[in-house]
């Protein structure tokens, strides 16, 4: 079975879904070889739950700081996954890192807009061309026909509040009107990306969390980290080239553009 | 028929589908009673048409310097439309200023990125929130009931490659990946001010004016500057609150997000 287990990099995994990414895929809920569990700050005060479980899986948990929005940073990331990974690859990208300004159009500055879009579009994008090669690699070793995460996939978290289409039902419950154009956009970079990779069997994918209760969602969220994760996973599994570029809840069910 | 006459203002109106915009109203396509012609720099070599053109129309046509990414300039210029229009207000925003890079993602850079954000995502934000006062004043002025481009109404020039539903069909054709990003966004920041700015009677478009032969467009367009906004003027004319927020081409037809 250890040749079905992948090499995975998911981006701010230190706090919220990304920490239970990390916690449930090791744990196995998807067979793990290496994580590159990526934050920040992975030795600052933020980072104590990510430090504690890597040290449980050490050999399996590699924790990097990452800025996601510096190119710089990125590019080292990539040379030191390079370093573990060789030839084999990297199987699945997680674009998880985000942030989320709840300003209203009114209240939202050209800061806002430009901070938002550094981190939740360009990161993404960025993250996606430097860590082609490694994706490519995974494609070149696998021997698993057709497209999958267990082969070679970048999924981005995304979120219903970046449907164009349900903003009007959407919008009186959270504006946050810079995270939506950033997850519009994201969603936008990710058909691009799949459209000009076409012929590299990578597989694209969109996933809404939910609105979940962590930092990020607040207290009222609906259901809690562990059930959203869960659930991202078990779609994730299921992922065939049929659904490139797919655009689905964690429970998968569709969302329109 | 003088109290139907409007106040516009249309950015990037010094060449291409912006010029032709100018002309076309001008000449009476859509009876206007103040044109505000903006573009960076109207007495700069490539304004030449438009200045000619606002010889011909004296106390019609104003060029104003204006560059969409400045805050400060559009704050300028809104007190220089309030000058001429007063309690009149602003009947129709055009936002039409915008750039079109045609690099691939591999190609796409931060700063590709960065800056086609900054005109195509963040000016018309801007635009919108300066210019509300305005769109307000001629909401409180018209007795038009519902909503139409003659009482108060901002329209922003999107494009079809900013359907992230299409982008599969129309990427082998234009690439121009940080274009169809934030023509995506722009769908999603007019969504957003439409949601927000719902008890405010003022009606929201996107158009796409087709693939036109402009210095944007290139010589291979499939039409002319002057079918492309003659089409989009008689969309404009017949837009009602059915179509808040519609998202159409030249012709009328309906685009997917």
């Amino acid at each position: 079975m250890a040749a079905q287990a992948v090499n995975v990099l998911i981006t701010g995994a230190n706090r919220g879904l990304g920490l239970e990414m990390v916690k449930q895929m090791v744990e196995g809920k998807i067979p793990v070889r290496k994580m590159f569990a990526c934050c920040r700050d992975p030795d600052g005060p933020r980072a104590e739950a990510l430090r504690t479980l890597a040290k449980e899986h050490p050999n399996k948990i590699y924790t990097i700081c990452l800025d996601t929005t510096d190119l710089c940073s990125i590019k080292q990331c990539a040379q030191l996954v390079d370093s573990q990974v060789g030839t084999e690859g990297l199987n699945l990208l997680i674009n998880n890192a985000g942030i989320l300004l709840r300003h209203s159009l009114l209240e939202t500055s050209t800061e806002d807009m430009q901070e938002t879009f550094n981190t939740n579009i360009i990161g993404p994008m960025n993250m996606i061309k430097e860590f082609l090669p490694h994706l490519r690699a995974a494609v070149k070793t696998s021997n698993i026909p057709g497209m999958s995460t267990r082969k070679a996939a970048v999924v981005g978290i995304s979120s219903l509040l970046g449907s164009i289409h349900d903003t009007k039902e959407t919008y009186s419950n959270m504006s946050s009107v810079a995270y939506r154009i950033s997850k519009a956009g994201l969603n936008m970079m990710t058909m691009c990306a799949a459209a000009e990779l076409d012929n590299d069997e990578i597989l694209f994918s969109l996933l809404h969390p939910g609105w979940v209760r962590t930092d990020m969602g607040g207290k009222d969220g609906l259901i809690d980290a562990q059930e959203s994760v869960q659930g991202m996973l078990d779609v994730m599994a299921t992922l065939t080239e049929k659904q490139n570029v797919s655009f689905l809840d964690y429970q998968g069910h569709p969302l329109p553009w």
